[in-house]
């Protein structure tokens, strides 16, 4: 991993492909001092001149600012919700002008433990202050002043994308009209930070981490690889793996010298540790697990319901009824405490066996759920 | 980790306390060959004169030959099932010579990976050959033919332990009148697996472990340690950690440094973790964990349904409702599998929030459940 080589740069005109827009200094809630803040960012569409057309979509643990279009220089994937953005889609970029910036503390181009810090010319490291889903929504509302947004038309995003979609409820309860919080809660339950930490430990027990000061030199591949296996159990459903895996031999050349053979679930856990490690910062992935575990709606409020006593938006959430990380019922809770606090809530639940990827997979579904309440 | 010193001593009387048996050497059914094998073991009760009022009690993956009594200078603990196990308890040591041996494979006085090869003078390490759960019953075996056992009035164990008393019923027809096994299936589902190899990973991914040749040098305790927190999350179940951690702080000083703060769930996991990386081999993880991925019942048969037609035995399956590793409804499953195959089959389910663990904690479920089965 080399330092971050965009850090400082100058906000680029907001077009199609990855953009950058300085924030300022930041100053996370939990402490710390950031003195040079930006984010990647990337727009689709146009802003209307009241500035009241706009829709955040926010993206998922390892995502990045494109949502939408084909692989290029700036991004070696396609968009991670095609399906759900462009042209006379759902998140119509016809109508909207659509943004999606990458996560204050992400490695896809923002602000993160990979950015030079400008005052001792080295990478943060772990000496990046923590970020909360907050810090990250206050990050993102700067982005869209800067853009010229003055209102948003919603806020959607899977996940930690989800637990961002809720907090922009909470947070700036004037500033936008709907919020879609997909396959996310109100707080992540001991079973997932539980799934969080394992990672965490792996990526803090590989000795190339060192302590976090890896930049420039190999890097903690296998921690972050193992930290990723763990992840990925938790993004699927048990009977969605028997259907998908089963007991089956491994169907790929091992990446492992294995003994007694290799189970399928094996050798696919293994490549898509390999793919993450080639392209995420294993510090990013430690802070933004834990901006996860950390979210809680009700942080700085009395209660949780007190938190959505403010909202104003109308919320719509979604659930996966097979959804491991954020159950289905842990969801329909969330909107239950918010429609008791008096928010304009409603609640969707996509039947699947994906699990919690289901807002990454089940196409149909999402859309069904979702279009109508964004598009009504 | 010190080389095992007691591989090769001959067998000692069979008495309360840990006792070894020579079983000669051994052919594991997928190759290798260890040329002495042992096993730790331990009885209760007086053995008959037909030698048939035998109960075998089979641990855990990370249990030993102490079902039952106080700590002594052979074991640190006390007995891992002492509700179960005792005078006048389910598992009656008034009425039945109780034998519980440790595993082969393992590392609580069992020829295992730690135990020195008499061929090279060294531990075998990774050069142990793969064993399975047939292999393991098959070694069981020859200890209790050594001991006088004539036939066994029941086989009883939960998780690893439960695919030993079905195997048992399967591989040895005529041997035992009845099998209990607790929270365990036919096979273990690919969730299950994928849970087996983080741990795996985060062991072999340890610079300390050196391609298992760890012996007598520092071993990898934090890559073991880091498996147990994996597995202890598959012994769980997600509400009842939501009642026993939720989202609170941690209660215990922390081990590692944190950022954020730590929840109460990491400080639990880590305590564990540490707790067995003192006191386990991580080479018996991976061969035990390995022989608990590889376990199908079919396996060396047409099918799990031909395997299953060879049962002679009552065959009591108890399933734990919120088992996470091994589903309730998959017990039941493996339960009807072997009726429709022929098998006289009960199957019992304890209501529980305490997941897999059930086993080791809900004693009156427990002994409601299996009780009237071992004594009519």
């Amino acid at each position: 991993m080399t330092p971050d080589p965009g850090a400082g740069a100058n906000a680029a005109p907001a077009r199609p492909g990855k953009n950058f827009h300085p924030i300022g200094s930041f100053e996370p809630e939990m402490g710390g001092y950031l003195p040079e803040v930006r984010l990647a960012y990337e727009t689709w569409g146009e802003l209307d001149d009241a500035g009241e057309n706009a829709v955040l979509v926010v993206h998922a643990l390892t995502g990045d600012s494109h949502c939408s279009g084909g692989p290029s220089d700036a991004y070696r994937r396609g968009g991670w919700w095609d399906e759900m953005v462009g042209p006379g889609r759902v998140v119509d970029t016809d109508e909207n002008f659509v943004v999606c910036s990458n996560v204050l503390g992400g490695c896809s181009g923002s602000t993160g433990p990979a950015s030079v810090d400008p005052e001792t010319g080295r990478p943060h490291g772990m000496r990046f202050p923590v970020v909360t889903i907050r810090d990250i929504v206050r990050a993102q509302r700067r982005l869209l002043d800067g853009l010229g947004v003055r209102k948003l038309r919603a806020v959607i995003g899977g996940s930690i994308g989800g637990q961002q979609a809720l907090e922009w409820a909470v947070e700036f309860p004037d500033f936008l009209e709907k919020a879609v919080p997909i396959a996310s809660t109100g707080a992540l339950g001991p079973q997932g930070i539980a799934m969080s930490e394992i990672g965490r430990r792996a990526i803090m027990a590989d000795p190339n981490w060192r302590g976090g000061d890896y930049y420039g030199e190999a890097g903690p591949e296998t921690g972050l690889a193992i930290a990723r296996m763990a992840g990925m159990v938790t993004y699927q459903s048990a009977p969605g793996m028997w259907e998908r895996f089963g007991r089956g031999p491994a169907r790929r050349p091992p990446l492992y010298e294995e003994f007694g053979g290799m189970f399928d679930v094996e050798g696919y856990l293994h490549y898509q540790g390999q793919d993450l490690a080639g392209r995420f910062d294993a510090n990013s992935y430690l802070y933004l697990t834990r901006a996860m575990d950390l979210y809680d709606a009700g942080a700085g409020y009395a209660s949780r319901e007190e938190a959505y006593r403010r909202i104003e938006a109308d919320v719509l959430f979604v659930g996966v009824s097979s959804d491991w990380l954020f159950p289905a019922a842990e969801v329909r809770e969330t909107a239950e405490e918010a429609r008791r606090a008096g928010a304009s809530v409603r609640y969707e639940e996509i039947e699947s066996q994906n699990g919690h990827d289901a807002f990454l997979k089940d196409w149909d579904d999402l859309r069904a759920a979702v279009g109508p309440f964004l598009n009504d």
